[in-house]
């Protein structure tokens, strides 16, 4: 089973919203039998490279006042907290998140997506340095133990990997998500948000027993290649084989 | 999207209906944001390690003389090279799979599932030497990009990976898979055997047009993080938090 999960590493929800789900994913029976694949979500595309602090970010954002922007931002580390994760109670900061996306899609292709994410959530929600300071994120890759020169070669070209970004964006958009955390199983059950951990088991436990109802397209034939398979295309190539292995042997063509 | 394929190396359907499918896909215009995962499916597990000319076990299986049994390899050849396929026309042979099915698991940890799958198919269906001969599988996985120390340690360890390779073929076994090649397109649309290209369009396409639709296992909750959300998991937790940032910023939390 494959659990997407759409996310922004500035969203402090998909932060929170992630170890909820890992805690059910903990106690989930099935666990080793289910695929956890980061998707980029990126809350704000037009956000500057440089960083900002965060307060005064939230601050605009709501028409607050700085005090009230920070209240809502000690609740939200209360939260944090509340799930077992460090938070840095000040002085956190953004920026645009574009280049993190990107480098997540490379870490897939080299089995470390998971290990960057915790780095990049890590980095960016508890610690004093900035996840965004300069050459910050090639060490980030090393930790996660990705080659860092070619870590520094996907950075450096703004185009590597851009195409996956937005194709998971797009995907996003499309299933109607329009905040993140945003989970999909299976491609055939979503949970929208960070929702409380017995959503997520709720959730796993109801994809899990609906996982091998799959409906087929065309049935294979029997073993002379010839037989009823039928495709529905109204295929006029006069073929109608779907041809198969089994344990008793392979389908011979008559022709 | 994602399309998992369950397959054998030892299986001509597959690489048959492998071809035909990506023939599909080349014209699918989804193309690139279509994922192919290989999932392992042995088709005989109790299959010795020693490689054994493949006519006389066709000839064994089916109760065939060694002349029929070869015409049947030879027409299952001409199937291959219609779809443009290296097909070895003599001398083929057979063996457990089950060292190759680990050492693909590993590869798509490396993010080189597609290559060494090829570099299998390859050395089992159109070259001389064999794919069983000792030390050839080490050297595929070289070819195939993979670091040959790794890969080695990965062979000499029946353990590894085996797990993946027996989910796999448990999961197969639940969707009622029995024999190979078998398709499945984000876990909702199935396709069995090496069905004709018109067939894998068809199934593309059906797949891609329902991709978006995912029901939701609890809503979202509005910027205040209150609201209407509601799991259906009659959580008593008290919390009916689904907590998102979206574009317009973060739920704040009231407590």
């Amino acid at each position: 089973m494959r659990v997407e999960i759409w996310s922004d590493i500035n969203c402090p929800w998909c932060y929170i919203g992630k170890a909820r789900f890992e805690r059910a994913l903990e106690r989930f029976p099935h666990r080793e039998a289910v695929e956890v694949v980061h998707r980029s979500f990126e809350l704000d595309p037009r956000a500057p490279q440089e960083a900002r602090p965060v307060v005064p970010l939230i601050a605009a954002k709501y028409g607050l006042g700085l005090e009230q922007a920070e209240a809502a931002e000690q609740r939200i580390a209360d939260n944090a907290e509340a799930e077992g994760l460090a938070y840095l109670r000040s002085g956190r900061d953004a920026a645009n998140s574009f280049d993190m996306h990107r480098l997540l899609h490379f870490a897939a292709e080299h089995g470390r997506q998971a290990e960057l994410l915790d780095a990049l959530y890590r980095a960016n929600f508890a610690e004093e340095r900035s996840a965004f300071a300069p050459g910050r994120l090639a060490e980030l890759a090393v930790e996660a133990g990705l080659d860092g020169a070619e870590a520094a070669r996907v950075l450096a070209d703004p185009d590597a990997y851009a195409e996956a970004v937005r194709e998971d964006e797009a995907t996003a958009s499309a299933m109607g998500a329009t905040g993140v955390p945003f989970f999909v199983l299976d491609r055939r059950l979503g949970v929208s948000g960070a929702q409380p951990t017995e959503t997520f088991t709720a959730a796993l436990e109801q994809a899990w027993g609906s996982r091998t109802v799959v409906p087929l397209v065309a049935v294979g034939t029997d073993e002379n290649g010839g037989g009823d398979g039928g495709s529905d295309t109204g295929s006029d190539t006069g073929s109608d084989t779907g041809e198969v292995c089994g344990p008793d042997g392979c389908a011979v063509p008559q022709r």
